[in-house]
């Protein structure tokens, strides 16, 4: 996939310009100076020779095959170099050049332009706008970066050319290697979901990271991601998460950045894993490049000194690893060469004496207990210890262990030549021990997705013709919101239980109505232009006998003369009434970037004061729905506290899986709320007790 | 405070030795070779000279005076060595020796000597079992750390030597500077209190940093931190926060570890500032200890590159830190020299082809706008840029404004000579733009807390003798808990409203006593065993009349016969039933480490599925009383919802303020619920309708 872009066997560089400091000419002196083996054919009609290179006056005139064209000609040209690239069947190009959709409406219309002729002329493109790619298995580096990546397992691709900018010089200070290093641009043609997968299928890439400021097809990523997750780590830092970041990012790239909600959804459901910071950005590549994860949450720790010792445990307690008893076995081969006052509970405190042999026999005893399944080597430069010859034997142990291994070296000075051999040796190496046991704990968190069950979809028999026509008959009305009725039917096709109703038009048709349903009733207005029932006085509960159901009907027809006099009236509606339950909402909303979006949460106070919701992608997965039930804060209230029954867990799911379904089915429905979902007690299911549904033609 | 220990004229070695690698030799040579300019002291009873210096028999053979005697002796010989200090009127000393406290219950009974000795004999002591103290003003080394800071305004102290020593070697290699960097060890007399409040009169150190694993007396810390934060920050990272944490916490220094909740209050209430990381710890220093305190929120953001701009601005948007737009003077000012596809919003993206002299122009006009109050300048190494040049204007720059500046130049290889430049100038300069924000988000709240009012402690008018004659009752039936009629009148001293009550032996005086009262009224047990009187059928509610009166009397006392048929039974309480209220629980808990601590948080499930509860240490004064009120995430529901009247918060906090007075009277209260206090509709105050208080000797 895309292997033109990464290991062609030819390039030009159109635009490629004899002065230094010219991004034409640092892309080809960059294509020349790290060791690319195919053949490079500078373009540029105003020169004959450029490094050493002949140049060409346009593709065209190149006689041979091209297998990539990058292009760092003004915006202006770029079209034609496109054409020319058409012509000679040149399938793969990287644009260089910027002015594009980053500069405003001009530009995004030059862009359109440009995308569409390069889709007929089958030409792909990464950019335009952005820094170029490189590939290190190829030597290939078609950038105007300063410098070239180590070889290595990691693949990067960013939104941002200033992140690659910050990240390539990172990698070379730390001796951090990459497979490849790809910046993406505005994106016209090759997305970051096309990337991802063409490193997935990079047989030197071992890690995928991410830079994005928005995803282009969100469900199109997301099931990508779901794939490529199951063999090699994903971890992308999205920025553009908070409001600010969200304008500083959309006047930077022209993106539209989506709802920070949907992005948690979205990689939590497609097993990515969000880096929150750039620092956890880089702390995680380095842990998922070099080491394998761990089998389990059993982690040991070493330690010469206390303090740093506690403060790594602090940060295993707020993970999922679990700091493990030391198991007497493993302890008592720990006292047969520990000094007494040495402590072989976990953290292993091997004291402030301990010279590198110490280390190195604590650490091989610590590896062969098969209930620790990571560890973690503290160090403070003490007086008695030689941090490098300690690194050493840990580099030497590390060798044959199917085990992480991660070190912090505390301090910088005396600890740095140590460093430096751990970087190396490819063994993760911290400041903190903070960063370490977060890089260790995403390591098991991937461990434990890849390890998951096969996701499985439940589809209910659905007659969808019935619902396409009550929509048909919405839009033709010229309507967006559907009036109970229509909702209830749209509810009843998906397969949800509706309380008992009737409508009313007059006062004795109510009483009729809610005899047949039977005391006691609810009464609620039908009408498609009132919204919010219960606030213009359209709604009595609790109406037990004929004399109250008169009294109801009479007041709420009243309320709806004096509130809203130009609201069209259906009628009355007459329902059961569910007494015993707990009432939850369950929603859809659309998100811009992923789609539909399922929301759970309890009834009344719980979203509305405490916003205590959840959110995922639709459609949603037994699991995932399961997953989102638990997912909020009072969910214990539903698993019943103080003696009051556990709530119908398994209906709540059957409802998110129909309500996930329905919006699948049905992108029309931009929003739609199931508010209240009355849940009985255990096995006795949930009851949809009233419904919103918008829709957009 | 503490000058002879920073600033001795004399010096003496106890347990000097001649052998390198010695600890006795290391702290000697340590002495000698940092510059020290006052007398030193070898004692050695079995040398005559080492390290060119004439060796003391013992201190009694030193005939001049000494200040500061550091000893490294064997455990056994500390004793004796601290009687000489006596002797020869030696004030003070700094026991490096390990083996006491430390090493278990042993150790323990030695240290109790020792520090029962030493307060007689007039001599302070810092230690046992630390690593020493370092002093750049007087370039006094008397530890045996690997190395000597340089001179700076960073104070430091802490409990574990280890993180001594690590930020140490970390604070050389970072170019950072220090005043004095304390190795508190054992904490046996001079606690991390007093250190602080010497750094505090030090006028060389302008920023306290603190690594705690326990606090001595958590009363008396947060009295000294509060005055010591008016004038200097004072930063604290807690270890053993956590349940491992503080495991491995106690089996290292045998200390107590206090709650979370505990230290959080405290240091909230105190002014401290606690960083979360080790990490932070440092990122704090630097900001702390060089720049200005932001006169208010408005950050500028200056970058060359949109990425790392966007991060920054996530990051800032969740802090307190406020992104202003830039107005229009600004803007127009930047726009005269800024290239047209620069965006001077904020952040100011001054773009990738920027060169130093656009940062220096770009810098120096915002600097000028007294909007802003903060500058954070980001760099990418792009081609156009020289980082070392940026550097130095921006130092140039920094030199005469009054306004806090931060740097962020992303990368490793192309910035190492830059982030030199900032760290010779004393720029913060920090290796993630997510970072920066922190530590000046950091940096605002602690401007915000010195510039709060002084603190108000309100004190109510109480006849404590009536509490205590009570308490005495209690005691002297052997008893703990008190019963809920004690309760009550404990609360009526201490000026709770209470409901009307009347305690009635028959059904007969039950009858009289509800129509006293008035009905409804509330019915429950009164004994001292029966502790949770709901559980065992013990209370009745919404009595209306006679009859329900009667019924009640006779299923409370039968229910008791019946389930706990050997509790004392004192009678039934028949209570006044308080209808229209949101019920919310108030209590005392005991924290080992600051003593009383009250909770607040709404009754039922609030406090008990959703934990959402707040903590503080008492006394409270009217702000925290409120703050804690503020605190809940539930607050919403109090302040009215959905209609519903406000809760009368003045009434909450009157009835917090009084059972923080209550707590702070009388330590023999180990722990109290008020549960619930019924809080009336805004300006009808707040009922305690149950209370529990158990005392202890």
């Amino acid at each position: 996939m895309l292997e033109h872009f990464f290991s062609p066997s030819s390039v030009a560089v159109v635009g490629a310009s004899q002065k230094p400091g010219k991004i034409g000419h640092d892309i080809l002196n960059n294509i020349l100076r790290y060791g690319y083996s195919g053949a490079v054919y500078p373009i540029n009609p105003n020169a004959r020779e450029i490094l050493g290179h002949k140049a060409y006056h346009n593709l065209a005139s190149v006689h041979y095959d091209i297998d990539l064209a990058v292009i760092a000609v003004p915006p202006a040209g770029v079209m034609d170099v496109v054409e020319q690239c058409g012509k000679k069947k040149i399938d793969s190009a990287v644009i260089i050049t910027a002015g594009f959709k980053e500069i405003g409406p001009e530009g995004t219309r030059l862009e359109e332009e440009l995308s569409m002729r390069a889709r007929d002329l089958g030409v792909r493109i990464v950019g335009p706008n952005c820094l170029g790619i490189v590939d290190t298995a190829s030597s290939l580096n078609a950038s105007f970066a300063a410098g070239m990546p180590l070889p290595g397992h990691i693949g990067f691709f960013s939104q941002s050319g200033a992140m690659c900018v910050a990240i390539l010089d990172w990698a070379l200070g730390e001796n951090v290697g990459f497979s490849r290093f790809v910046s993406l641009g505005n994106k016209m043609d090759i997305s970051e979901t096309e990337m991802m997968l063409s490193m997935a299928q990079d047989e030197n890439t071992r890690v995928i990271l991410g830079y994005l400021e928005s995803i282009e097809d969100g469900q199109h990523f997301m099931k990508a991601a779901r794939e490529v997750t199951k063999t090699k780590p994903v971890i992308i830092i999205k920025s553009g998460t908070t409001s600010s970041g969200a304008k500083a990012a959309s006047s930077h790239t022209g993106a539209l950045v989506g709802s920070n909600h949907a992005f948690c959804a979205a990689f939590e459901q497609s097993g990515v894993i969000r880096a929150e910071s750039t620092q956890e950005l880089f702390s995680y590549a380095m842990a998922f490049a070099n080491q394998p994860l761990p089998k389990g949450p059993g982690l040991a720790i070493i330690t010469n000194s206390g303090g740093p010792g506690i403060l790594a445990a602090d940060a295993c307690d707020r993970s999922s690893l679990h700091l493990i008893p030391i198991r007497k076995e493993t302890a008592d081969r720990l006292r047969e060469f520990l000094p007494p006052t040495a402590s072989v509970y976990n953290p292993i405190d091997i004291i402030g004496d301990a010279p590198h042999e110490r280390y190195e026999k604590t650490l091989e005893v610590v590896l062969k207990d098969e209930m620790i399944h990571a560890v973690l080597v503290l160090l403070t430069p003490t007086a008695a210890v030689d941090p490098e010859a300690v690194a050493r034997g840990i580099v030497e142990l590390a060798a044959d262990v199917d085990k992480p291994i991660m070190t912090v070296f505390m301090g910088e000075r005396r600890v740095r030549g140590a460093r430096k051999i751990f970087q190396d040796h490819s063994i993760p190496t911290y400041g903190y021990p903070e960063d370490a046991i977060a890089a260790m704990d995403a390591m098991l968190s991937y461990r434990r997705w890849r390890e998951r069950s096969e996701i499985e979809y439940q589809r209910f028999e659905v007659d969808r013709s019935k619902v396409r026509k009550i929509f048909a008959s919405v839009i033709k009305q010229h309507r967006h919101d559907l009036i109970e009725s229509e909702a209830r039917r749209i509810l009843k096709t998906y397969g949800f239980r509706l309380p008992e109703s009737r409508i009313a038009r007059t006062t004795k048709e109510a009483v009729k109505a809610a005899s047949e349903v039977g005391y006691p009733v609810v009464m609620k207005i039908a009408s498609p232009d009132v919204l919010h029932k219960s606030d213009m006085g359209g709604v009595r509960v609790g109406i037990e006998n004929e004399a109250m159901a008169k009294d109801a009907f009479f007041h709420i027809t009243s309320n709806m003369q004096l509130r809203q006099p130009r609201a069209r009236i259906l009628g009355v509606m007459v329902q059961e009434m569910i007494s015993q339950g707990r009432e939850v909402i369950l929603g859809i909303t659309r998100d811009i970037q992923f789609g539909p979006m399922i929301m759970f949460g309890l009834g009344g106070i719980y979203v509305e004061v405490l916003k205590d919701v959840a959110f995922r992608i639709a459609p949603l997965s037994v699991e995932e729905a399961d997953a989102m039930i638990r997912d909020i804060r009072s969910f214990p209230l539903l698993r019943g506290v103080r003696g009051e029954p556990a709530a119908d867990i398994e209906g709540i799911r059957d409802a998110l899986l129909r309500l996930s379904q329905m919006a699948i089915d049905f992108p029309e429905i931009i929003e739609a709320d199931i508010n209240p979902l009355l849940v009985c007690p255990e096995g006795r299911g949930a009851v949809a007790v009233d419904a919103r549904i918008t829709i957009q033609e």
